[in-house]
Order: C-alpha cells, then sequence, then structure tokens
C-alpha cells in the first residue's frame, strides 16, 4: 500500500457585492481613512446582504470550484465547513451548503476554530483521504463576520469583512499536496478575544443586547503581539522540521488580520513581500476564509511543485501551520 | 505499513448533580409525569448551574478519562469537541478544555453536527490515528441543552438535558476499533429542526428574545418519522457493508433523543432490547453527548471483541453510524 497523499486539484471564492470602504466606516465612528489604513492596511471590505447567512456564500464558492473542476456534485462524499458565523446555531452551515450545491451522496458538519478554521479543517479533510476513507472532499471556509461586527466600536468595526473560499482535495500517490501541519492552542488566550454572549455561559437575553455582547470582543495589544510570535512560530517549525530554507519557499499564505501583522511576519520570517498573498486592503479580516481567498486571487500564478507555507491564528488562542506543495499548474 | 486502526481505550462521563424530575417540569408547563413518560420515556433530567458552560462539563468527563486510563495530559495531541452549546461563539469549547484539563501540547476545535456531533467527531479522530498522525486523541461531546431550550414550550422542555463524555482514542495493529463507519446529510431537514436565531441569518436581538427564537425548534411528527428511518438505515447499511448478522452485534449504541425512537428501532432492527443501551429515562436527550454517556455508563459491561454499532439522527438533517469493535475488558 502506498502512502496516500491529500492534493488540492481546485479552489472556488466568493465575496458579496457590496463594498464598504473607510469613508462608510467614518459615517459610522469616528475615524478616518488614512487612520485605518495606516493601523490596518485594510481600504475596504465587503458586506452581504442582512436576510442571507453564511452558507449563501459558501455554496456559491462550492458552485464555482465544481465547475471549475468539473466534478460531478453526486462525487463528493464530504464537506467540512470552517465557520465561526453558521446560518443557525443548528443545523450545520456545511448541511446547508451541500442542499443548495446538490451534493446528495455527501456528508458535512462545520468546524468552529476561528480564525484558524480554514487550517484545521484543511487539514482535517487531508486525514479522511489520507486513511483512504474519501476520494473527493470538499474544505469550505465562510464567514459573514459582519453579524458579529460591533459598529459602534471604531478599534474594531473597521477589520472584519465577509467572504467565502472552498478547495477540493483528492488523494495522490504522488508527491504532491499536504506534506505537513502544525497545529496548537492556548485556552489562557480567551480573555483577549471572545464574543461574551450567545453561547452557553451567556445566552441571548435582552441585557447581552443592549451591551453590545454578541460581536467580536477584541484586546488590540495584547492580540497583536501573540499573533505575530505565533504565526512566525508556526512557519518556523514547518520550515525546521521539513528542511526548508528561505528559499524554498515559493509563497506564504499568512492568515489576513492586519497589514502590520504580515509586515511583522516579513520582518522576522526574512521573506520577500512579492511572496506573501496578501488581499487584506480589499476583504479586510474575513477570519478562517481569507486563506482560501488568498489562494482563489493567487490561483492563477500558482504553478505544480511550489511550495507554500499556510498559517493562521485566532481566538483561543488557536494556530497552526500547513506546508502544501501546489498539485497542478493554471488552467 | 501494516494498516492502522484507532481504538477506544477508555471512556470518561459527567453529569451535573442537580436533577430536573417531571414533577419540576410540570411546575414550568402544563403537562404531567405520565404523559412525559408515556411519550418520551425521560423520567429526570441534569440540569448545569447558569453561571458555567460546556467546557465545565467536558473538562470533567476529560478529567476523569485522564485518571482512569493513566493518561499524562501532556501526551494528548487532540481534542476535538462535538457541541451545539460551546460556552462562547469564539473561541472553541476545546481550546477552554485543554486548557482546563493541562492539555498543553494538544490543539482542539469544535465540530458543530447537532445530535450527529460525536459520531461525526470520533470518525473525523479515528481518521487522524488511521492516517498515522496523531496516537493519543481526545474526542469529547458536551451539551448544555438546557442553554437552548424553551421552557415554554410543553412539547421540547421535558426533552433535553445537559451532560458530557469523552473517549480517548489510540492506534492499533490489531482488528480492533473503529471499522467502518457511514455518516450523511440532507438539508432538506432544515425547516423541521432547527435554532430560528443567534447565528448569521438572525444575529441575537430585541425581538429574537422576546419571540423566544434562541431555543431548539423542532417539529416533532416530521422529525420522529425520519429519525427512525434514518437510524435503523444507517445501521442496516453497517450491517450489509460488514456481513453482520443480528447475532454477531452485541450493543446497538443509539442516540437517546425519544425512548419511542429507541422501541421502533428494536422491533425494525430485530435485536432483543437487553442488547440495546438505553440511558434516555434519566438523562434525557443530551444531543451529541448522550452516546458517549451509554459507552460510559455501560463501560463495565463491555469486553474485548464485542461488537458495537453506534447510530445517531439530528438536526440539518444529519445522520450516520458506526462498527467498533471494542478493544479492552472491563478494568
Amino acid at each position: 500500500m502506498s502512502k496516500l497523499n491529500a492534493v488540492i486539484t481546485g479552489v472556488g471564492g466568493y465575496v458579496p457585492d457590496t463594498i464598504v470602504t473607510n469613508e462608510d466606516i467614518c459615517k459610522l465612528v469616528e475615524s478616518s481613512d488614512e487612520w485605518i489604513v495606516s493601523r490596518t492596511g485594510i481600504k475596504e471590505r465587503r458586506k452581504l446582504s442582512e436576510n442571507v447567512g453564511t452558507s449563501f456564500m459558501g455554496s456559491k464558492a462550492v458552485q464555482e470550484l465544481l465547475r471549475k473542476t468539473g466534478t460531478d456534485p453526486l462525487e463528493i462524499e464530504a464537506v467540512i465547513c470552517a465557520t465561526n458565523t453558521p446560518d443557525h446555531v443548528l443545523p450545520a452551515a456545511a448541511t446547508m451548503i451541500a442542499e443548495q450545491c446538490g451534493l446528495k451522496k455527501a456528508f458535512g458538519y462545520d468546524i468552529g476554530a476561528a480564525c484558524s478554521g480554514f487550517i484545521f479543517a484543511l487539514s482535517t479533510g487531508a486525514a479522511f483521504i489520507e486513511a483512504g476513507r474519501f476520494k473527493k472532499v470538499i474544505v469550505v471556509a465562510s464567514e459573514k463576520m459582519t453579524s458579529i461586527t460591533n459598529y459602534n466600536d471604531r478599534t474594531t468595526c473597521p477589520l472584519f469583512g465577509d467572504g467565502a473560499g472552498a478547495v477540493l482535495l483528492e488523494p495522490t500517490t504522488e508527491d504532491y499536496g499536504l506534506m505537513d501541519s502544525v497545529m496548537h492552542s492556548d485556552g489562557s488566550g480567551l480573555p483577549h478575544l471572545h464574543m461574551k454572549a450567545g453561547g452557553s455561559v451567556k445566552p441571548a437575553c435582552h441585557e447581552s443586547v443592549d451591551n453590545d455582547e454578541h460581536y467580536v470582543y477584541q484586546e488590540g495589544q495584547a492580540v497583536f503581539k501573540t499573533a505575530v510570535n505565533r504565526l512566525v512560530e508556526a512557519c518556523e517549525e514547518i520550515k525546521e522540521r521539513n528542511n526548508l530554507k528561505p528559499e524554498d519557499v515559493t509563497w506564504v499564505v499568512p492568515h489576513q488580520a492586519n497589514m502590520r501583522i504580515l509586515d511583522a511576519i516579513v520582518r522576522f520570517m526574512d521573506i520577500p513581500i512579492e511572496r506573501v498573498m496578501i488581499n487584506i486592503q480589499k476583504y479586510g479580516n474575513t477570519s478562517s476564509a481569507s486563506i482560501p481567498l488568498c489562494l482563489w486571487e493567487y490561483e492563477s500564478q500558482l504553478k505544480k511543485g511550489d511550495v507554500l507555507i499556510l498559517s493562521a491564528f485566532g481566538a483561543g488562542f488557536s494556530w497552526g501551520g500547513l506546508y502544501l506543495k501546489w498539485g497542478y499548474d493554471p488552467k
């Protein structure tokens, strides 16, 4: 029995049409385009309309993925959806996406791991393939972050945007695909980044609504410092475990949380910024969707054999890094 | 390279001390002990105190598991937590459980798949082990269902209770552990079983609180019929795929949703009720926690080589079945 690797064989993505500019943000809170850009690197972000949820975007991304790869929806065996913002607390957004995309033979579930969701979900989908259980797995990350963003808080409301990205995973006996992964968590990060209400500790009530407790709460300074350290550590751990020198790495694909974090990663990792995927200026922080949205936008620049390091950090704290050997040339 | 199986090597569980009897329920809604017992089989259920969440129970179950198996917390590499009721929308309950149990080297994430959560999470944890990625994975299911139960609704409020169960998964080259799994979903079940608010389609607001929309909404009749069919189908699919005759099956471990559903399964599957694990009378429907709580209670009756079929059905709809060959004798 030769070893099976799980390789990405296609990428789909979707962002809503509605653009929220920094000027729009300045109508809601006291701020300025210059202040937002200098502190976050974000110029605009997307916003999904109020009456639809995360599965709407996830389905659009999956539909594009099926179309681009010429995949019969009935061949898909599993849909793993990374999200913090499922349409409903139950059922899972994954089952709604499967329904909307005609994936009649797939089961689905959601993975909740904050901004590390896609990294953890991709590693999970790959494990099913490496174990020989499935031949076609979709990993999708979809986030309606605007539904949990406090537009009375000038420090967090410019950050978040909506979007979805999806990849198809298939088995190969060649030396491509997910080569290694490192995944970590540290629950002592809880006080610095969380949502106060809407879970089992504090279910929704009038007081929690009045107190803006159904939104992302973040202590920027504490999170910034830890994020930089952990993201760099995860990338270095991947490089060391796999004897990768800086020049071996074709692309670094970091979670898009803040341009200052991305700048710090570039500085610490000694890698030219031209080899770091960046789209935060257009979409802001789309949480678990940011990495697949980068792959979606840069797909035409990726060549078979390219070495990618994906890394993410988020609430928990949770963080991780993946080493991918890209499996196909531009089509 | 010989094939790796993932085998359960220990079980832990926890239920809160506070018992809610049918008499207590009758103080909240118009009902009677006889009505509740005849329609659901439930005599009492447990309730966690208001100021703590799901991770409290999950941690108790994991701590018992570590103690019983003599496992060093630092050996655990991954914690997968099935839950519909995480403490917070973010971060994941799994990272909080890892923190509370000293699992300093583990990463963690939550799986959301309604009442099928444990089945899907166990299959996922097993995939990581079968792929050779990890040697010690904890799969825990923990639910504070009372936090999403509407105590103004006489049809659903007697059903749900709180609790947590956890298992340790390890690799073996012997013929024990997870032998097969079938997992399905059908998103057309959404209208019959869901939560209306608290997700990205309808975030918490005063209206959603006033309208009791942060609770499980269930159309009992539609769900009952589909649940029976799907649970039986999943078990039959497992039996057929693995050439198991009724007499080969030592235990059936169904999700504990309703005694009438359990009775129907017994009838359709032609298996004596003495070989079906049942604890719904004591704990009610604890969603994803019900199956590991059954394993916890029946552990002393399980012998190495016993054939178990686990099956669950829940919102989505989502459902599945697992075939386990039990890996150890009572200790």
